[in-house]
């Protein structure tokens, strides 16, 4: 149902780096060519939607044309025929005819293009020959092109609805802007922003993207005023360092929700060694992330977090502090339990807003957070004031059903300041006739309104991330300056590739390396190893446990073994000379050896940098051992990165207790584990011809972290998707 | 913000093993004692909520009677001045006065009495007097209480809105009964519930629960005809084997979704050893699951699985296909990937099935399964037929935007035959205005209309896991039979528990047990471990390393040591009698030694029975490893239990691919897992002077499972909790 991501052939007709779409999107007049009267077909669906369009407009059918109901035989007497210029063709004809009907188009004046037919890249030889005569035709003549396999695209505020889908000329317009890979899709997300009280700024489906791009709509919207806010929904990603760049750049200036399909393949991925934990999916979302959008896993979670965050934002921290009221126990604490378990803090309120809730509220409500008021009395625009107020409190969580005669809660919401300024999200509970006004009300109040407690937790969990993650976008770099601030606006969208770090690369030596030569190159990343002799000879290993002292770990030296253990070519533990031969003899003669002195005991990770074939350079870390292996539990980030950035990594892991002092174990130092992450990411992005560079384990003991093993693999032709 | 579960001191006064609540849920009258005319106040608000009842009708003001207006002084002047009786009371007075206007009601006749205020038992010692003089009123009197902490009940279809929210009396009757801990969460389900199309048969927040708890009005619903399905919430559990027995009641009838809170407690229960991974969260779903209850995460996920499951309910199957037919690719696309996460499996179709499709489907269609059908056309409703008589399809999940001049979804639906004989889920998408009609029509033909991808992945969700867990109640027993099988509706609902093992108890000799006697117990069970030899001098143990050969496994043996590595009281791989010398002198002089077998590598498992403070004995197994201890990656069942229940335990692991050959490594048998859990199981069962019974580790090998370590802990006074 997708097409493969990586074996797409088709190049991107442009390499304009801010491509103008605003004859796509926002065309002063559209032809419609392939244009019918037959209800039911393509061609009528599609001209009846664009008969609201208040600008130029035209029909062509060259079989039965009529002038007179302005239905033209070709374009150009369309163009001739008509006020004002025609800029947007959308071809309703079938495959085969699609690049003579553009070309048609282009001659005639059109800069831009829809098409929604299907039967090109994903029909067989004949399907692909059809798709690179269109991007042929519009490469040509610099037509912009949206679709093939498309149901379109609207733009309420401009009365366009270039979708053959009835009801999106109903779609009200408001400020959420939605891009998605599928049409269906843009539609239901739309559909559904609107039903939670929401209206659409612009909707656009990219179907196979022959030619537009996600990224380039997303570098459209950047600039456009009426959108405060982005839905993005990714099926495949044909240039992730160009849709990074692109997410990077809206991000900066509005939030970005991004819903990612592909988490079932998960079960492909989980396959040895962290390169195999690596997915498209996982990949996908955690540059997305990184690069500012807060990612989500459902369709309902995209629609709480813009209903959220198209109002209110939250100032750039790290740890925001939740409040939360309730004028009912139980829900409020299904809120709570959602919020807690999501990690969100819940801080204590200070002693002055309690004893302000103290005299607003009857005595045995309890006034902590959450603060439960019982039935919502005349005091309750107060007590929200109130708790939102407090030093502690930087986002408040209103939940109430609604009770007429007790309090109006919308009014109650904007009185006590809610809104821009006081950012919160409020959950009016009731039947769907009660509670609509409210809505309504609040949300006119620029005041997000919920459904429910989970709907709530959704919209909370969204503005607490994208506060956190500017304030690492914010954060001071450490010694290894990565993308996200060495890049700001000075990337050119043209490749969307970071630039390399301005940290003195360090070169990796050409050819295979042996562990002693990967650790000697991590010794000068800054990397710590344990002391080791690489020894030619059984004689220098003996002299190697003197010098070392015992235990010491003996291993085969050999840069063309890569699994070393699998083969006997590891012994721990080895104490005396008597053991050192029997180590020896297994590991064979005539073998060079690496004696190595035992770390401590600790926690194992494995730390790996890789080349993604669809983002480049990519880190990857999770915790030893097959548990973690098996659950894919692995943080992963774009490289380069910055020290604040790849800190943050160990927080992502599901089994992240193991990393903070588990039955009196060691504590990660996070800027330690960054300096370590962000040297490795950065050698790697300095290194064309370093494939892969990985640390396994990576061991945490009560002194930091030492590289206990590292294999550093060139580039070849066979890994090399550059 | 919920009282703790293990300490109230509250006995539930009632002993009745079918409680009759109909004088309170579905009373011939009501009496308002503490109406008030003060809008805002309760007594206000409860009296005109219940001026629709239908029946007899009363209200009570002490200080203002008006017997013009049906206000009374005394409730026995209520009675004498009003036809038919009034069961119920309801009482809207402060804590303080609620004992004795029970008493009073109960004096005038009345039965049942619900009970709003608050400033009982969450209100200190003062609270706990009151709560102690009302529950002394209702054993003394009989009467059944609701209450107190609730804002009441409602039960539609008797025109009876014992609730003071406003909105609860607009509720429409149907047939979804909400049970729930909180008088909020009641509410607030029971309006989700009708926004997503349903109505309700009755709504009950339990609130204090006082006397009537959850467990009693599902005794009570599992008896009422009006009721297809029921919504259970709870916050706590009071008695974890009698609410057990209820909900298998009722699941045997009509499907139970049940919401836990609970889950941010996580991190607290996270510790060392599987009895700490127990939690009272994890406990409870775990419970609920194996009484037959679909447990969901959130309220969301509970609406939806209701909405399906209380119109249509699959046979039961162990493994049900699920066959999807959309008619957008990008939507059918999100659920089938959510799906695929959630597990549910989507077979091949047919080849017949493929040919009728090719014949109904435009030719560039995708007509596997997924079935993509395009713009939806007039075959619409045979593609549905087709795909959903397909063999392999036990589900079908149909979605589809609204588009009026394409095809009537909801027609195509009833024509394809789908409903309680076909079962399958039905999104419509669009603008609220154009889906409503046709997701009510859906709903009148029995069809579950549900709003979007994710909606719809919820109910299939939802009808997949009861299909499944039927099917585990109706699968053959092993040879130990567990409680699923052998009560059947046998178990008296007095007490809940169940019946011991029908298999020989094999007794726990007393006293505390070393190793080598737990593991002598472990193979009267049937249970494998290794060779071993019990040593009482070191000359034994050399004898045992000669007969047993090497390499072998040396262990102090004491009862009293429950933690051998952490004292060096273990020593692996010894091979030679210098060797065991070494191993023995570290293990220390004078000392009795287990000389054991060493096991061939494999994968390590914990398994443990212990008995829970709420719901007696419980199983708990997961996988070996700091990582799936940090992860808290346990699978629980109450014991005893089947070994077909205990076959299914390891795929409730998340980790669980680590069992099924990872890396070429031995593939548990469920069957072989089955009887060692059951025969553990049974064992603690049967006998109640032991406390804990612990293997850890449980290695899974090629040769199948061997306990290599064990503990039996009997019970003490600070380990008894029955």
């Amino acid at each position: 149902m997708t097409r493969d991501l990586t074996t797409d052939p088709t190049p991107n007709p442009t390499t304009d780096p801010t491509p103008d779409l605003t004859p796509l999107l926002a065309p002063e007049g559209v032809v419609v060519i392939g244009a019918s009267r037959q209800a039911g077909k393509l061609g009528a669906a599609m001209a009846r939607s664009l008969a609201a369009f208040p600008g130029a407009r035209a029909l062509v059918n060259a079989r039965r044309p009529d002038p007179e109901q302005g239905v033209y035989a070709t374009v150009a007497d369309a163009a001739a025929h008509t006020d004002g210029r025609l800029d947007l063709a959308v071809l309703c004809v079938p495959a085969p005819g699609c690049a003579d009907a553009l070309a048609e188009a282009a001659a005639a004046g059109c800069r831009a293009a829809l098409v929604c037919a299907g039967g090109f890249g994903e029909a067989g030889p004949e399907g692909e020959e059809h798709a690179d005569a269109l991007c042929r035709v519009a490469r040509e003549t610099g037509v912009r092109l949206l679709g093939p396999n498309t149901s379109g695209f609207f733009a309420p505020h401009l009365g366009l609805t270039a979708s053959f889908v009835p009801a999106a000329g109903q779609l009200p317009a408001g400020d959420i802007a939605v891009v998605a890979a599928s049409g269906g899709v843009n539609h239901a997300l739309s559909f559904d922003l609107v039903a939670a009280g929401n209206g659409i700024s612009i909707g656009v489906g990219i179907g196979a993207g022959l030619d537009v791009s996600a990224a380039d709509v997303l570098e459209h919207l950047a600039h456009d005023g009426r959108t405060t806010a982005v839905a993005l929904h990714l099926e495949t990603v044909p240039d992730g360092r160009r849709l990074v760049a692109a997410v990077r750049r809206v991000a900066e200036a509005k939030p970005v929700v991004a819903l990612v399909v592909g988490r079932s393949d998960v079960g492909d991925f989980a396959r040895s060694h962290t390169g195999a934990l690596a997915t498209s999916w996982r990949t996908t979302r955690a540059a997305l992330s990184q690069a500012g959008a807060v990612v989500v896993d459902d369709e309902r979670e995209l629609v709480d977090a813009l209903t959220a965050l198209s109002r209110v934002r939250l100032r750039p921290q790290p740890d925001p502090g939740l409040g939360i009221v309730t004028a009912q126990a139980g829900p409020g604490l299904l809120l709570a339990d959602r919020a807690g378990t999501d990690g969100i803090r819940m801080p204590e309120l200070t002693g002055a807003t309690r004893g302000t809730l103290a005299g607003l509220l009857p005595p045995l409500t309890y006034q902590s957070n959450p603060v439960d008021t019982g039935r919502p009395a005349e005091t309750f625009a107060r007590v929200l004031g109130t708790t939102a107020a407090d030093p502690q409190v930087d986002l408040l969580a209103v939940y109430a059903l609604t009770e007429p005669d007790s309090v109006d809660l919308a009014s109650a919401a904007q009185d006590a300041g809610l809104g821009a300024d006081s950012p919160a999200v409020v959950v009016v509970g009731g039947l769907p006739e009660d509670v609509t006004d409210q809505r309504a009300r609040l949300h006119k109040a620029g005041i997000p309104a919920l459904t429910g407690p989970a709907s709530a937790a959704n919209a909370v969990r969204a503005l607490v991330t994208d506060a956190r993650q500017r304030a690492l976008g914010e954060a001071e770099d450490g010694p290894f300056p990565g993308w996200a601030s060495a890049t700001g606006g000075a990337v050119s969208a043209s490749d969307g590739h970071p630039p390399e770090s301005s940290a003195p690369a360090v070169p990796v030596p050409p050819g295979p390396l042996d562990e002693d030569a990967a650790k000697a190159y991590l010794t000068e990343l800054g990397i710590r190893t344990p002391p080791r002799v690489a020894c030619d000879s059984r004689a220098d290993a003996h002299a190697a446990l003197r010098q070392l002292g015992g235990p010491v770990a003996v291993k085969v030296l050999d840069a063309a073994i890569l699994h070393k253990t699998e083969i006997g070519g590891v012994h721990l533990g080895v104490r005396t000379p008597e053991e050192l031969d029997a180590a020896l003899d297994a590991v064979g003669t005539g073998r060079r050896y690496l004696v190595e002195a035992m770390a401590p005991a600790g926690v194992d990770l494995v730390l790996g940098v890789r080349r993604d074939p669809v983002f480049g350079p990519v880190v990857l870390a999770g915790l030893g051992g097959t548990a973690a292996e098996a659950l894919a539990d692995v943080a992963i980030r774009l490289a380069p990165l910055s020290v604040a950035e790849a800190a943050g990594m160990p927080d992502d892991l599901a089994a992240r207790a193991l990393l903070d002092g588990w039955r009196g174990g060691p504590v990660l130092d996070r800027a330690e584990f960054g300096r370590v992450v962000a040297a490795l990411a950065a050698a790697l992005a300095a290194n064309p011809h370093t494939a892969e560079i990985e640390i396994n384990p990576l061991r945490l003991t009560a002194d930091g972290l030492t590289a206990l093993d590292a294999v550093i693999v060139p580039m070849t032709e066979e890994n090399d998707h550059a």
